[in-house]
């Protein structure tokens, strides 16, 4: 699919369930996660706090279903994730149903965005490549607490050559808002990684000889921090499964 | 004064009570704001909304009035200003007395920080040449509401010759936490701005032969918003009398 418009549709009409990487080539795709306005003082914080793992896009106010041309929070993500008390229990593809007017929605970029820059520069995107999601890690990473919300980083991995490396952090650091520069390179047990062949989300990918392993902040570090702080409710986006946006990756670049 | 520690001691002990501009040269000042609990989410997401006057550096925990290695809001500013339901009510140099468990300190970002690197590259600083407080004036220009908060932005003015301005872009682009690149170059008028010669805030600055007037957005916008929001207490620094922090201005640069 070519347009965000078309993209937010199919999910929309129920049409389409599945992860949104490739989709809408050159637009922002976002991370979601939707609170109870009892803990939204203390997630934007966390936020603030935290912008490499959870840089802010938009923030809705309380209630605010829609925004922006057309999207529509409760529709238009192929899959949402429920939680209650910090667990998992339902994995959803409408939450209309669920909608309350206290809810505030919060859209934080996503790295999909810088992948399309580095593509541009030549380095390798293996899950791109091999049609995966990419591979997520829980780390031992601490972020800054905020109020009820505290626990680790959540990364993406992409592997390259360390000379691949050095250009993928010159590119990235011109993103900031979808996560920026990496937080880590080389060693996963260094940052709490036991085994890259088994990601806690996504998917695995092959790291080839001579690569090195390079980590960046991910948006799904909500999700994991949700598990450990138990708000009573609260729905994010399911890996993977992102909010396709009307404004373009290169607008989110600096300089 | 060359450290940071030292001009936090002479405000602390009541010996200073003037601007801060040219002081602890290298290190970071910054704007402050302080509401209560109650003003706190909408006021967090006022700054979100609005990065270029209101970029935030840190948000203290609710009643925290230290931070750092030694930092206290309620005594480290040389001039606080008090406004109740949005009425400038009282300057004065210590807020101890009226501190509450439930205030919540907003430290923002400060065009003093871009100043050190415009000097370094030859650019011309006529308030700091001249030993004034840099002219500050309100404008048209709709900042993005939040909640109870709203109103327009006040800008900084700095006059140079276009191609210096072209440099000056350049320079605090770099600097996106301390305000910037310029909000607008040029024509008063377009902004709302009458009289160049007559600022709101801070002093006057002569504009030389071939010089235009360069503005950016500014850390006194948020008194500008309390005055037009009416917060039941807001305690602010008064305009030039900023904090001094341990962070270096080079730290709040980008690549």
């Amino acid at each position: 699919m070519d347009s965000p418009a078309q993209v937010r549709q199919v999910c929309r009409s129920g049409a389409w369930t599945s992860q949104t990487s490739g989709q809408a080539p050159g637009f922002a795709q976002a991370n979601l996660c939707i609170l109870p306005k009892e803990y939204a003082y203390d997630f934007l914080l966390f936020c603030m706090r935290n912008p490499k793992p959870c840089p802010l896009l938009h923030v809705l106010d309380e209630g605010q279903p829609v925004f922006g041309s057309d999207v529509d929070v409760r529709s238009d993500l192929p899959q949402y994730r429920v939680f209650r008390d910090g667990v998992l229990q339902d994995t959803v593809t409408d939450i209309s149903s669920l909608w309350r007017n206290d809810f505030v929605t919060f859209v934080i970029g996503c790295s999909f965005s810088f992948e399309e820059a580095m593509s541009r520069a030549g380095l390798p995107l293996r899950h791109v490549e091999t049609g995966r999601n990419v591979p997520m890690f829980n780390t031992t990473i601490a972020c800054e607490p905020s109020g009820v919300f505290s626990g680790n980083m959540v990364v993406s991995m992409r592997p390259m050559t360390p000379s691949q490396a050095v250009k993928a952090v010159e590119i990235t650091a011109r993103y900031p808002r979808v996560h920026g520069a990496p937080i880590h390179i080389g060693s996963p047990a260094a940052i709490g990684i036991v085994d890259l062949t088994k990601p806690d989300y996504g998917e695995s990918v092959e790291i080839w000889q001579g690569e090195v392993p390079v980590f960046w902040a991910c948006g799904v570090t909500p999700q994991a921090i949700v598990m450990k702080s138990k708000p009573k409710l609260c729905i994010t986006h399911a890996p993977g499964c992102m909010l396709v946006l009307d404004s373009r990756n290169d607008e989110l670049s600096v300089s």
